[in-house]
């Protein structure tokens, strides 16, 4: 456990995870006509001996894999998107005052440093587009959105080999996912709602994603400290760890002191969209008594947290008062830490949500920089008993009516969803989150599909994650095996981060996705061929399945053997199946030879053409 | 990696893990009328606070975790179904004599010594039943189906409360699982052909299991040597291990030397039914060369095994000449070791494959000892492209048609399975094969939902195992972190079973099981309640809940504590609902009130009655 000087002290270079994936080069393109706009992807050289072209992957790293990108996180990563938020009607704003308060009153060595990286802030105004769905709304496709576009291609110029042939193959359940992603697709898709760009205009540094069914599946990480551990440092390097994995977004759910001076940390050096919860620094700057929250606290938190750049904001909007005894009878009660918050405030007066009451003021705020709506599940069920009972479903409904106000209002709205859910009541959340919210996307915490597992969370959550994700879920929010016992450290991030990248792909898989078997394609092509050190650099995780070979068989020349210690030399199925695949095709051309004679009269001799 | 001496060191009492799984201890108990049959399962103990009886669960770990058991694997675990084998129609036979090539002409310090555990063999005889098929159709109950009645209804007497509730809740695609399991429905079932129980009356020290769809899904682990790496010693305990965490049923897949003298030591030592792949050993036999397989080695192979008392055999003999063209344009051919080894076989000397043309006679030998059959998916899917394609399904309807030729002949069957399916061709294959092979109990392995994570293969797998076990598969064969890349250590065994108890466990929840989720249930309690230890000991591994929250809270005062260290005291959201839990109450109590006041007439005064 950290002292309070180690939890204080500020991040310095040396703390982030710098350097390329084992056997991946980042690279850069740029979609046609749009030379300013550069799109990040990794590209994975293989054996020469497989005559295959370098497969190119999605890439969420940032900048940190480029060996030729200069790290100082004291200096914050390039304003990519300066130049573009430069050519809109953005005022200048002068940044709300920083009080003690925003860090939790601490003072001295237990203060962290400010970030040092240069920021300004801007507002959108009032008439002008400002968010990403106004501009869509509009007709405007934005820098933004071409990027996406190019992003979700995977840079390619038109539609993968055999896409058509993937899609039929697939089952979408009734989505609308295309061969090929234009910029006039993705406008189309975040005017209807049904997708969002989350890019707060006070976020230069983001690279941009999108999240909808209609795209490849999301995911993200949590990271923050707690009162009781973890150190600014730890956190900024927990960001970078997170993405080097493949988080899509982060979100920074801390708890303890010095959120505000954290936060700026973790913006400047992001290039992911970053969400929070405002409730959770609400709730510290009143010393943590529930009672005192109001309003004007929770409005002030917003503004201050929008002006940093945060991207997104968890409003437990949906919890309201006749909502809590629904509650009573539960086995697990409210799990949601803001949901329990805001339970816990309408009880004590007796009254209404301010958040749902306030709602239409959180839109004007929030529509102003362009920060998007995650509609909290502050009633989601945390235990197999609880899963789709009425305070679920009641929530759910509650925030199908605040997403059209948020709309209406200008801004990009994603759902947030369960928690606990045993397999055969997945599809119903599914089925009624589409109809309550007009198909805004679904971004859910697993499912974990049972309670019994402690320390295995993350898997009792993929299984129910992969089957949310194949039936339309945007975004899955990432499971550690620390779950219910403690705050994840960076290895349990990692766990979870490739156990969620395996749901989401597995998720591309089974819609259909035009180019997501071409990874499995390349990797099982590389493991039948014995090209042991391709297998493990198209994995998820290359330093781990090298480490798991490398054990029993350490040895460069084992890196060309044509078996591994599962099996040994005489008893591998793949070499086996490699001598007789030759075997297999002739006598497969013997037999078309047989079926031609048949079918051509069965006649030994033929006349001369 | 260990050295000959090492590898052929014999097993010895220190080398397995006994005691008590934290929090648990053993009982055993009796069906009503049968004192004689004593079946264990475990009893988790809970704070007195609680107010909870202990939780009882199903327990697969044997003698190992009976304090009261004396362990000594040089003797063997006692034979408990001796007594009801004496009863009935068997022949004492003299046993085949050993002979170098069956340990692989190991000899010296090569050369493991054989387990000293007394054993006899005994033989079925013709026109008597033998099996518990046989029996089965005949109308007699044997003691075997009484226990597994029994441990399937964890004890009870009659029906859990609450268990139609559960049953009516759940989606179980038109199994016909009971509210409370009789012999009769065993019998019933097993005479069907709808479930087995592995049990080769030359395996007496054996705790009987029931592999069906009706019953709770079941769990192989796979344990074994290969000619590279592993010892007798490692393979014991590796069994032991695998059984303490939740094993149902062990696979010894060893490939290497001394395969006769360490299955000797699995056998004598193991509780649960023991599966073998009797072509490994043969071609061992025939010093690695496919070409020298032939049927009088094989079937010498068969008799040797099912004298040691092997539960059921891998034969693979749907793979058949003509289906081996089928596989020439996978991506990855043919992945199971035995199928590329017919493949191999049936191609050399282009000639159908002895196991299928001498079929009857292998069912006539594993009748004779009441060894199930496991019919093998030689040509599962490997890769995601190669998933549901022509060579699986052919293979697959082989496999019908011979599960009724064993069926004809008395033998128990059940059919393994796939392999790596995406998730939305998994429910074809459990549909297809309940209709050609007539409901024989199915056994995946996995299936894997993608091909891109090795070193994570536990989890792609456990995705595609949760949802084939739901949708009908009796037994689940694990997948380990290992897979593709080297051969399980203890640790993987451990992970490997935990994950596969995980997917088990989620299907029998999904599937409406009348009693899967008081487990479920009773660790939300424990959890809602903050009972840390009750939490860890409820779980499926107490050891690792425990460590990971001991992390960051390991003092003793911690396990009282109303928070952890994810959210700390202000914020853990638990704490807070059990806060609000009396207020939630109360204004539920309110609204009841107000709604009786309604309905009896919204007089506030009214006569006195």
């Amino acid at each position: 456990m950290s002292t309070a000087a180690g939890r204080a002290a500020a991040p310095a270079p040396g703390h982030v995870t710098t350097g390329p994936i084992r056997g991946s080069h980042k690279v850069y393109t740029s979609p046609a006509g749009h030379p300013d706009i550069r799109v990040p992807f990794r590209d994975i050289t293989l054996d020469p001996s497989a005559k295959e072209e370098p497969l190119r992957v999605y890439d969420t790293s940032g900048p940190y894999t480029d060996p030729d990108a200069d790290i100082d996180v004291r200096k914050g990563l390039p304003k990519t998107r300066a130049a573009w938020l430069a050519k809109r009607n953005l005022d200048a704003a002068t940044p709300r005052a920083i009080r003690p308060e925003d860090n939790g009153n601490a003072e001295g060595a237990f203060l962290v440093a400010p970030c040092p990286a240069p920021h300004t802030v801007l507002t959108g105004r009032a008439g002008e587009p400002v968010t990403q769905y106004e501009f869509a709304r509009a007709g405007i496709i934005t820098e933004e959105m071409i990027y996406v576009a190019h992003r979700e291609n995977l840079g390619r110029q038109q539609a993968a080999e055999g896409a058509a042939q993937r899609m039929a193959d697939g089952e979408s359940f009734g989505a609308a996912i295309p061969e090929f992603v234009t910029p006039e697709f993705v406008r189309q898709e975040i005017a209807r709602g049904r997708a969002i760009i989350p890019a707060n205009i006070n976020h230069p540094e983001l690279e941009p994603v999108i999240i909808g069914r209609n795209f490849l599946v999301k995911v993200n990480a949590n990271i923050g400290n707690s009162a009781v551990t973890s150190s600014a440092a730890d956190e900024v390097e927990k960001l970078v760890w997170s993405i080097r994995w493949g988080a899509d977004t982060v979100m920074d759910l801390s708890t303890g002191r010095n959120i505000h001076n954290i936060r700026d940390w973790i913006l400047r050096n992001s290039p992911t969209p970053i969400g929070t919860v405002p409730l959770y620094q609400a709730l510290e700057k009143v010393g943590g008594d529930v009672s005192k929250l109001n309003w004007d606290i929770f409005r002030d938190t917003l503004i201050e947290q929008a002006e940093q750049g945060v991207d997104y904001f968890t409003i437990h909007a949906g919890v309201r008062l006749q909502h809590v005894p629904l509650t009573a009878n539960r086995v697990t009660g409210i799990v949601s830490r803001g949901g329990s918050i805001m339970a816990s405030w309408c009880l004590n007066g007796h009254r209404e949500s301010f958040l749902y009451e306030h709602f239409e003021e959180i839109c004007d705020i929030m529509r102003a920089y362009d920060v998007s709506f995650s509609l909290g599940d502050g009633l989601r069920p945390g235990s197999i008993a609880d899963a789709n009972d009425a305070a679920q479903f009641a929530e759910l409904e509650t925030l199908g009516e605040l997403t059209k106000i948020a709309w209406a209002k200008g801004c990009q709205v994603m759902i947030e969803g369960p928690g606990h859910v045993p397999m055969h009541k997945i599809r119903e959340n599914m089925d009624k989150q589409l109809r309550d919210c007009d198909e805004a996307p679904f971004y859910t915490l697993g499912p974990l599909t049972t309670d019994i597992a402690p320390g295995y969370d993350h898997i009792t959550s993929a299984i129910g994650a992969a089957m949310i994700g194949w039936f339309g879920t945007s975004m899955l929010c990432y499971v550690t095996p620390k779950e219910h016992l403690g705050l994840p450290d960076r290895n349990d991030v990692k766990t979870g981060v490739i156990t969620y990248r395996i749901a989401a792909h597995a998720a591309d898989l089974a819609k259909g996705h035009p180019a997501a078997r071409l990874r499995d394609d390349a990797l099982s092509r590389a493991r039948f061929s014995f090209r042991w050190e391709d297998q493990f650099n198209l994995s998820l995780d290359p330093d781990t399945a090298c480490a798991y070979h490398d054990e029993t068989m350490p040895r460069e020349a084992h890196k060309s053997a044509h078996f591994c210690s599962m099996c040994g030399p005489k008893f591998c199925s793949m070499r086996i199946s490699q001598d007789l695949r030759e075997d297999a095709r002739r006598i497969a051309g013997m037999e078309e030879k047989s079926e031609e004679f048949r079918q051509s009269g069965g006649q030994v001799y033929v006349p001369v053409a």
